[in-house]
């Protein structure tokens, strides 16, 4: 074990981040990212499996929230309510990491091994909604369907989000995203 | 130029994928494929990529199909029932394909990489979709929730229809995985 290093989690995706920017993602290594931060590059295996799982780690904890505000949103909540309610909170916790998610998502969409990653991410996280909705006793079809609404609300709010000049709140543009999406299928 | 094949590209499709059921994506060759198929390696590459685009082939005319589908749908349509309109009159193409979608789509969900592929083409179509319904006038938020929303009610009907052990009809079961959708989004 080497010594604790204080938030070694942190300056690792940071500078992991600054690198693939600066150079791109494939030309970058585990050892520069490591030299970047400081730390060895036995640091950074404690951390991550590899130089990819450094801008996807943060998807496990946002499932575990998702899912467990899905799961304890009152009785009375229709399926979507939940599924929206939870996305709210979530966007709640970016709000000081927009201009990390913005340069994140510049290095996702530069690649095209990342961008099936992160689509892969979201389509696991729609079926584990569904799944956490049928736990609930919502039918099959309506858990699937309010689940890939949600993500597809969350992607298109996400969009907005980090290619928002301004001072979007990302909570309030996946509200808009959903009154948007209710107008849309209403008029269908 | 090699001597003109009857339907080689349909040999080599069904070959391909009666060798990825019976060995395995992975395990598979180009050359089994041809050999399977009675035609030869060369003939293989006049025709597709690599082994994975044999899988993925049907992706661009459907595509083009969608994307005419939606840019000739009334003025007087909606968004969403441009979109909804399409995927059904494509469903009806599928008619004819459902044990060879079954099988397709087996041989995709038990490879990440293939998973991977797939949601990229999809995410994309949406991408597409969405861009066909700006260029209608459609503004950007409608557009490409009405786009996303569409690939959601694809994505959940055709999930069903090769699930479904009787004898389902996949632009039947848009239509209602999309009156889901509507009953589902209007009670959040």
């Amino acid at each position: 074990m080497g010594r604790w290093e204080p938030n070694a989690r942190g300056r690792l995706e940071q500078a992991a981040l600054d690198l693939y920017v600066e150079r791109g993602f494939e030309q970058t290594t585990t050892a520069e990212i490591a030299r970047r931060a400081g730390l060895t590059e036995r640091t950074f295996f404690r951390h991550f499996a590899d130089k990819r799982e450094v801008l996807f780690g943060g998807h496990s904890a946002l499932r575990e929230f998702i899912v467990s505000a899905v799961a304890s949103s009152p009785d009375s909540a229709t399926p979507i309510d939940s599924v929206i309610g939870a996305l709210e909170t979530v966007g709640a916790l970016f709000l000081v990491r927009r201009e990390y998610s913005r340069q994140r998502q510049a290095v996702i969409d530069a690649n095209d091994e990342l961008r099936e990653r992160e689509l892969i991410k979201l389509a696991s996280l729609a079926s584990t909604i569904a799944d956490v909705l049928r736990g609930r006793g919502v039918g099959d079809l309506p858990a699937s369907l309010a689940a890939e609404a949600g993500i597809a609300v969350f992607k298109v709010a996400f969009e907005r989000w980090i290619s928002d000049a301004g001072d979007a709140d990302l909570s309030r543009l996946i509200r808009e995203s959903f009154e948007e999406l209710k107008a849309v299928t209403a008029g269908g």
